[in-house]
């Protein structure tokens, strides 16, 4: 790739005043100086999409996603690509207009409602030429990227137990019913979807999980709970995991343990090897070799693997986190629109539709198990 | 109690040269200076029965316990009670001989090879006046008391979600075709029963789990899997739990986690707070309440509740491990000993008959679940 | 303030290709959208100087700095501040040309090669109407500000003892003799002071701890070492401390410690509690009451202080990192030119030119006590 | 050496009820059931006396070591040796009793009030055959052993940095002034000696140092404080040190450092790796290759070398504390004993009269360098 000529230009749909991914996207798309944000249709509501429009400079607002999918698609300095930073059942509609528009498209998980509305999208994207990436943030970690090396590099041997865990409290009391937009919608099954919990971060479990492994959930059997009086849909659950290739695990996740900010975290046991990873302290892998002491490999050293190295900004001992690792996917997802953009192949070095078909099949079937009193269900 | 007289007198079977479980009883029984291990069986082979006995300094050895039980009995200064450290299939054997003779029994875990050897035993036990206790020692350390008191004092709130895990490696090569006795006797269903992971580390997960809940398993639906080929019993187990009272959780037991010594740790959320507690950093104890900072609980701080300071020996910062929580159910059962000599009631402030009866049905109850797909168990 | 009505505009001096500390300033100040690098001199070899701006899209590039700040001085749309990312020899004459010409200046540390340059320095600052901040990030982290306003509100007490330490492992090699340009002109007298390892990360490490402590380094034995042969300068070096106020405490600076990365980290002991901070392991903060269990503060939690919110971004257990606390000053002093373009009063909430010039007394007190027998400096 | 014939005899002076280190002692003396207490003179108070050798089932009460000392030495059945569990200021007096008696001696540390004491027993020892044990515990750790073997070994490559600590909280208040007898003599010159602080942990910390790294200190510049009003003797020290060979580095020890329990902690950096070993995490030692991973090793692991494992009693996994680091050290001087029961010559695998003599110079200069106004003393 030769040297990139201007900075891409990116809209964003959603994420206005008070919601906080929309302003995670808008810092991890213009982190590495790729891209700015300079359209949005950053609410519903007028005044506050005039708002936060102006809070972040933008240079064109708009009200309505479909004008801008419409105008920026007819405008030849409009924008190179949209992000999605909506409700969930907002995911679908926005995508296909984009799409239809032939603008790429970055969107937030999970990648629509039901797993129908996920396999129209995978038929739209499929059919044509714009891009798409979803946002599983986490394997935008440089450890995460140095584990999945090390896996399929062999070094951890036959994989056979996992255990993956995502945890938080944020939800552990009622909010919804007290006035948070947040916890509203996202415990609302019209607009988040068949699970709460499961469906929010029980798929960035599941994601991470596969995308480490490099091996796909073949079934589970699942326990879901409400542990909150009057919460519609679950906020909690656990999972025995069967893996293709006969690896066995659990997965847990839940929006009520009491302490827990984000505790993301996933082990990995092979004939070899093992390795452990924790989001909340990113910049670590342990590595336990067989019969021998364990390591900790640590981001920015010299000695870990290309994957790993090239999406690290810092020398070691500076922290990396959140913002940087979402940035790394939008770095490939950037790097992919330039491709295209010069006629090039795209790498696809992120999650797309297609992972985020994956992850409705998994909420799909997580709530079907856990209904039928926790029978085994397939992928 | 008015002044110890004496020090005790106690008798072992099992546990000569080799096996790391003896020295382990002998140490921890002798710990407090309060009993003196002066009598054993300690092997099935008069040499290393006779070179056990010497090395420990032993007034009196055996190479049959059914002499020891006897012998001792008659003797007026015989042992006051006896330890069983032998393999699961001796425990029930061993323990009825020692019963019928009226001699304290303090057996290793579990309590026997089957659901019905086990009922006998309870009711040998409650039929009569012997002692019995089962070291299901991690619930000696005094974090793990301290947990417990917590939980009973309502510090938690009502209790919803568990996560209990016990985690080694030795077994994850076919140690037992390699000459390794452990591993043989371990693996081997008529020697260990009908689990092998699950009997032997699973079991001190699910008593430490019902002893810092105070609450019993109501339900298991488990996955069991035996990773290393040839081997005959389970070496790993994933297990979905409900608890009575509506907690539901996880249980994690594997013998082959590459890279993991002896992890075991339990957490709890409560819809107050958290508890968190690793037995390879025993002195700790984490405690989270809601919406404050997480708060470091330390064994031998005046902070702690009086059934945790009553098992510390040490200045806080001085570091006590297992052979010390080991000793503390010693030191329990002692005490006992010692008030059934002078007519006192026994306390019973250690696992039980009735705890290694719940174990045996644990084991049954995991091994049918999974026989069974996965299918919910009750207890 | 009123609504923001445009993105500022900034200027770079050095920091182009190869030289990290240019990426990270660059970052820092985009990072919340509220300036934008436009022009720079971004290294005085022309050819990398164009591609180092055209990789960074700038507007307007320069290959000297006095161009630089005489042109953009005269342009209306000039920059608003500049940032000074070259080695240390150069802070002096570029601050100097910049403050000439009336342009806000933000400037790595240390701010000068000599105490004289820094007098000069204050001089011209204090004279003027230009703002001037020093980048000592690490005071950027939201745990460190709430460290200093927990310091700050008596809840430690009176302050008895303090520890503070740097040390990092990349200079533990004779770099500069196999063409490491940072290893070199870090080395050199000439481009980086009286001082080698105390000067770069010392300083950081006095002005955290200075910082934190809301009291000043009263005295300093010092002892300064080169274990690299051949270096000129110390690569490593152990202090004692007397601060004003009666606490003492130590400072260790090294860059020959072997496996370390970048652990800076302090303890502050006080007559109530204490206190432990470590980079590295950035969003937790350790409070240590009297008689009771050490706390675990977390950044992005509802119960730290204001000046600690103020400078979070994400919720509670999504990792900020060093590129955000940097960004922290950026935002402060971006806060401060808005104020003084609408003829507001700065609040200059950071770093600034007298911070500079006491690390370079510090530099040379401590460089006069090593070289006197570690005899006690007053700064 | 052959199979041995009998539990050795051992009596102790001090450490009746109430002083925490008696139990220590005999619970260390007697852990690997190679010795038994069997005669005491535990207190001065006939009923302190009488009731502490009841409690511990002693066979022989004493109210004064001198009778102890000639009654065991003319008693063929008498004491192998004795333990000295006193204050400070009864170890030269007693030790030189015992030793006139020909009764081997284990004492705990410092070895006596003064230098001029100290060189008195050294002549003493080295004059007769009695053997002589100070019980400097930390050095029985098996990760510490590990360490020195490792230092030894020269995997850490020329020795350039190190960095040692000893904190604690217990003194932060006077509660000398408040009926707390441990407080009382410890800070009582008369029965302490010249030093509070240093005295009783920063020894502790110097021959960790210098069994570790398996060189001398050479000279020491220390500052010495007394925060706590009205004490009579430091409570907290820091200290520049230069050790033979080159190296350099800092000693830290406080009684007031606030949260602090037992935090003994000592790092060493060579040109080719580090070493991290944490007291309160005992069973871990970090190892810091260069260019390399950290790795974790842990004691009761096979990869270790000999002399470490020989001090370890369980799996990995199964922690271990300060009691059986403690009676690690028992475990050799009791080896020693038999040795030189038989004739054999003592190995000598503990802390000596010469390193009892060595913290006894350490301690003077100490004080001497903070009353010179932190000049440099050698030892």
């Amino acid at each position: 790739m030769g040297q990139p000529p201007r900075r891409l230009r990116a809209g964003i749909v959603g994420g206005g005043r008070g919601a906080f991914i929309g302003a995670v996207h808008r810092i991890a798309a213009e982190l590495d100086g790729q891209a700015q944000v300079v359209a949005g249709a950053l609410s519903s509501h007028p005044e506050i999409a005039r708002e936060s429009a102006a809070a972040w400079f933008l240079e064109r607002a708009y009200t309505s996603y479909e004008d801008m999918a419409s105008s920026e698609a007819a405008d030849r300095n409009g924008i190179d690509f949209v992000i999605i930073a909506t409700p969930n059942d907002l995911h679908y509609p926005v995508a296909r207009a984009f799409i239809a528009a032939g603008i790429h498209v970055i969107c937030d998980k999970p990648l629509a409602l039901t797993v129908a509305e996920g396999e129209e999208l995978v038929r739209l994207v499929e059919a044509g030429t714009t891009l798409f990436a979803l946002t599983h943030s986490y394997t935008g970690y440089p450890a995460v990227r140095q584990a999945r090396q090390m896996v399929r590099g062999g070094q951890l041997g036959e994989i056979r137990r996992v255990m993956v865990e995502y945890t938080q409290d944020w939800l552990m009391e009622p909010l919804e019913t007290r006035g948070n937009k947040q916890a509203a919608w996202r415990t609302d099954p019209a607009r988040t979807g068949l699970s709460g919990c499961v469906g929010d971060i029980g798929t960035h479990a599941q994601n991470l999980l596969e995308f480490v492994t490099d091996r796909q959930i073949e079934s589970v059997c699942a326990d879901l709970s409400s542990f909150v009086a009057s919460r519609r849909l679950d906020d909690d659950a656990s999972m025995l995991l069967r893996l293709r290739g006969g690896a066995k695990g659990t997965l847990v996740c839940s929006q009520v343990a009491c302490g827990e900010e984000n505790r993301l975290s996933i082990r990995v046991y092979g004939s070899q090897a093992g390795l452990e990873w924790h989001q909340q302290d990113p910049n670590t892998l342990l590595y336990k070799p067989a019969g021998r002491p364990w390591e900790r490999l640590r981001t920015g050293q010299s000695y870990l693997s290309g994957p790993a190295k090239v999406v690290t900004r810092l020398p070691a001992g500076h922290p990396e986190g959140y913002l940087e690792a979402f940035a790394n996917l939008y770095r490939s997802f950037i790097e992919d629109v330039r491709r295209v953009e010069v006629g090039e192949a795209p790498v696809r070095d992120y999650p797309g539709v297609q992972d985020g078909l994956r992850g409705l099949r998994f909420i799909a079937q997580a709530v079907a198990s856990s209904r039928g009193g926790s029978v085994w269900m397939n992928l």
